[in-house]
C-alpha cells in the first residue's frame, strides 16, 4: 500500500518514532493511524504512548466552582490561535458558558451526541404520559415529536437559553463571538460535578 | 409484593411524591426504585426527574487548573460530615490530589475501574513485545504478568507515587488522612482534561 509523506509526519509528530519505522508501521496498517502507534508500541517503541495524547488545538480549560464547593464544571473550549484564547471577549464567553452549565444543567453539547438510550426512554415515558391522558394514537405521535423537540431545547448545551440573557441561547453567543473575533470557536466537552451524585 | 415503609420513605425523598403514589409504582415494579421513579414520571409526576440527583454525601468538588489555562481537572473527594469537609486536613488532601491528577496523569481512581479492553490491548501490546525480544513461551506469561501489575501501578491513581513525595502512595496518604480525621473518605472521581486531547 502507499504511504503518503504527510501520513508519515502525522505519525512522527504523534509518536517521536523515526521516518523508516513510521512508513513501515503505516504499510502494516494499512495506513490505519491508532494501528499503526499500537505497532511501534508493539516493536518496543515505548515512548509512543506519552507523546500521542499531545495537544493540536489552541483555546482554554475553564472551571467554575459554584460556592460552597459542592459543584464543579470544567469547560474546554477550542479556537484558532492562541492571541484569541488570550482575549477578554473569548476569556469571559468561556467563564459564562462554564457558570451556564452550573446552572442549566445540559446533558451533552449538541443534540447529536445525546444517547439513543436516553432519547428512546424519553420517548416511551412521553407516549405513555399521553395515553394517561386518553389522548387517541394518531394524536400521541404528534405530541411526543414536540415534547422530544423541547427535551433537546431543554438538555442541550448549544440550544439551551443563557442563562443571563434568557432571549439568546448559547448557540447565538458563540456565533456572536465567531463573528467578533474571526476565528472558529467550538465548546468542546464539558463536565458537571454535583456531590453525592 | 410486600412493600417496606423504608422503601416507600427512600422513593418519597427521591421524588417528593405523595407517599400512596410511591408506593403504588412500587408495587407496580416489583420494588425496583429506577423503574419506581419512571412509574412516576410516566404518571405525570415530571418534577421527579429533577430530585432524584439530589445531594447526599458531603466532601468537596476540587479544581486544579496549570497555569496557562491548557489543562484542568476536576476532583470530588467525599466524607461523612460537612464538619471533616471544612477541615485544613482534608482541604489540602484534595488540593494535593487534583495536582498529582494533573502531573501523573491517571486513567482510572482504583484498579476495579480498568476497562477490560485497556487491559487486553496492553496484554497483546507485551506478549508481541516479548515475543519480538525472542523470549521462550513459557517466560512470556511470567513477564506480562509483571507488565500489566505495573501498569497498574502507573494509571491507578490511588497506586500512583504522589507526585510530591514519592516514597507515599494516593492510597498511603488517604490511609493516613482517614486515620487522623477519623471519617471515611473516599476519592469517588476525577476528569483530566488536556487542550485538544
Amino acid at each position: 500500500m502507499a504511504i503518503s509523506a504527510a501520513e508519515v509526519k502525522l505519525l512522527r509528530e504523534k509518536t517521536g518514532a523515526g521516518m523508516m519505522d513510521c512508513k513501515k508501521a503505516l504499510q502494516e496498517s494499512n495506513g490505519d493511524m491508532d494501528k499503526a502507534i499500537d505497532y511501534l508500541r508493539k516493536k518496543g517503541l515505548q515512548k509512543v504512548e506519552k507523546k500521542a495524547g499531545r495537544t493540536t488545538q489552541e483555546g482554554i480549560i475553564q472551571p467554575y466552582i459554584h460556592p460552597g464547593s459542592r459543584l464543579g464544571i470544567l469547560v474546554e473550549i477550542n479556537c484558532e490561535t492562541d492571541f484569541v484564547a488570550r482575549t477578554e471577549d473569548f476569556l469571559t464567553f468561556t467563564k459564562d458558558v462554564a457558570m451556564h452549565v452550573a446552572a442549566a444543567k445540559p446533558i451533552v453539547v449538541s443534540r447529536e451526541q445525546m444517547s439513543q438510550d436516553v432519547v428512546d426512554k424519553e420517548l416511551e415515558i412521553y407516549r405513555a404520559q399521553a395515553r394517561e391522558q386518553g389522548k387517541p394514537d394518531h394524536i400521541i405521535e404528534k405530541m411526543i415529536t414536540g415534547k422530544l423537540e423541547k427535551f433537546y431545547q431543554e438538555n442541550c448545551l448549544l440550544e439551551q437559553a443563557f442563562v443571563k440573557d434568557p432571549d439568546k441561547t448559547i448557540k447565538d453567543l458563540l456565533t456572536e463571538l465567531i463573528s467578533k473575533l474571526g476565528e472558529n470557536i467550538v465548546i468542546k466537552r464539558f463536565v458537571r460535578f454535583q456531590l453525592g451524585e
